[in-house]
């Protein structure tokens, strides 16, 4: 995308659910080019903030049979008339193994379904630009008009804090585990469980996967209720994505925190709480930007980074340094 | 503290084990004044980064028996002829019901060892000022000679994350739960902890800790193996803080842990690991607090963070308005 679009014209088209209007706005927040960046936050501004979706987060490691799963439960919301957007966060293509949505033909049926939009993650990228990436691609199928955005990470490093930084609820994928593969979740992920869906109840795997449900149902009990749950949340419940088993169950326990969250007054805090994050994230990072604009500052900071490493320097006056080095250079 | 030390002469105290010249200099590094802030840097200048100590982190709600925990295990350290630590990271002493530590005749006998220091958490304090100060108190505690540095929590807020953040383990101190009172860890504690104590293991009480034990050991099987953990870590044991039972095992699984992350190389990679956390951290932190020296720039944050909080704006757009308006004042 050299040339750069008509911003109320494109944001026009988005609001009339054109999606190949909506996939190029993605990718223009995803550029990293100035004045794409800019184009983007014009965009952003031409849409507003007055529609709101309901944002799922979902992880899940390889092999628990995500794809199954967001084709079978994202064609079911689907089928029954809502707009689903299915977006992708993986902080680190590498180590999870390429770009993860990036088979829509695993798919097929939701990518061709008229109510649905899938976007597979971008290559490779930074967290931070992930996270302002996906965020801004979130707020961008939200103003397209979508009832419910799926937001779809590997749970790599940060990336499951992240998603559970811009969702309203946050779904952990679990596939049936034996007595060796017991250690499945990756430390953190729990922590932000809204829900725990043990997928592939079906055939010979339904007993190890009631028995997985119920071992991560007893886990959730050693974690103290947060307040914004009602009772009995977090959950955990089986499911079968290929049969498309217990889909149901698992939408009507996301509409039940939903509601008990709205009525709390959870969701509108949790929103609020998201943004303010976000807004000192935003400032942060624009300001290390800037410094980093400097080829030599960026230099000094990973020559103090790995001083401070190897115990040469404590981080407080190798960081107060490198920025001295940024005043004498801009002062 | 109004006399600025002669930072020479404070090292050389701190060195030769003066604890009075260690506590004046946690005072110093805890000060908000800009010259005591200096002397603080060129102090831990002066005092190097040779020695390191075995940094412990030590979270537990109210209740538990953390500072019998403390004393008898830190008197049984103590004994064994190693100098013991003892600091207190309290991001919200309100919250939290007061300085933690403060009470320290609570822990009488081990204040009056020789061999050992404790330091009550400053009665109030921001989340960022405590890290950076608790960090440069474990520091020079080290500098001091000490073998075992104890950072204890109250596990509110992200104090834990802190905590684990400069510290090369992580115990979790829990009582006994009846049933009703499973969900008794914060989440993310259990995310952080090498090790699982639960106290209280005498008397009446026995049996359930004993349960509680095995429930927690079932959860943490749950959870992926960390690659910095060796076979059966992270672990829960049960102790009795009282009768001073168990104490001997949770320092040999302690021993364990640490002679293992040793050799495998683990011990250095997370040093280093922390330490460029904490770099970036600091660069972060430098900035903003910049930034926010001047008032109406600090104003504008707030009435910026509160209008992305209220959908009015966006973070990226708001973040930039702040930051060039710093631009236009300060270029």
């Amino acid at each position: 995308m050299s040339r750069l679009p008509d911003i109320p014209d494109l944001a026009q088209r988005i609001r009339s659910g054109d999606r190949r209007a909506l996939a190029r706005a993605i990718t223009l927040v995803e550029s990293g080019r100035p004045d794409h960046r800019a184009a983007a936050l014009d965009l952003l501004d031409a849409l507003g903030t007055e529609k709101q979706a309901l944002r799922i987060g979902l992880s899940g490691t390889p092999g628990v049979g995500k794809s199954t799963f967001i084709e079978s439960f994202g064609l079911k919301l689907a089928q029954a008339g809502l707009r689903v957007a299915v977006l992708a966060v993986d902080p680190s293509s590498v180590r999870s193994g390429g770009s993860i949505l990036g088979d829509k033909t695993r798919m097929d049926r939701l990518t061709r379904h008229p109510g649905a939009f899938i976007r597979p993650s971008p290559s490779q990228s930074l967290l931070g630009g992930v996270a302002r990436r996906s965020r801004e691609a979130v707020a961008l199928c939200e103003a397209a008009g979508f009832d419910v955005v799926l937001v779809e990470t590997v749970g790599v490093g940060q990336s499951e804090t992240i998603v559970a930084q811009m969702t309203d609820l946050f779904v952990l994928l679990l596939a049936p585990a034996g007595g060796d593969e017991l250690q499945g979740v990756k430390r953190g992920i729990m922590e932000s469980a809204d829900l725990i869906l043990v997928n592939k109840a079906d055939g010979d795997l339904l007993p190890a996967a009631r028995r997985t449900c119920s071992d991560y149902a007893g886990a959730l009990r050693l974690l103290r209720k947060r307040p914004q749950d009602p009772d009995g949340f977090p959950q955990a419940m089986t499911v079968s994505a290929l049969e498309e088993d217990g889909l149901d169950g698992a939408w009507e326990a996301m509409q039940t925190l939903v509601a008990w969250r709205r009525d709390a007054g959870v969701w509108d805090e949790t929103r609020a709480g998201q943004a303010r994050y976000w807004f000192d994230e935003e400032v942060q990072a624009q300001l290390l930007e800037e410094i980093r604009r400097d080829p030599e500052i960026a230099r000094a900071m990973t020559q103090a980074r790995e001083a401070v490493a190897s115990g040469r320097q404590r981080p407080a006056p190798a960081a107060a340094a490198v920025l001295q080095g940024f005043r004498d250079r801009h002062g």
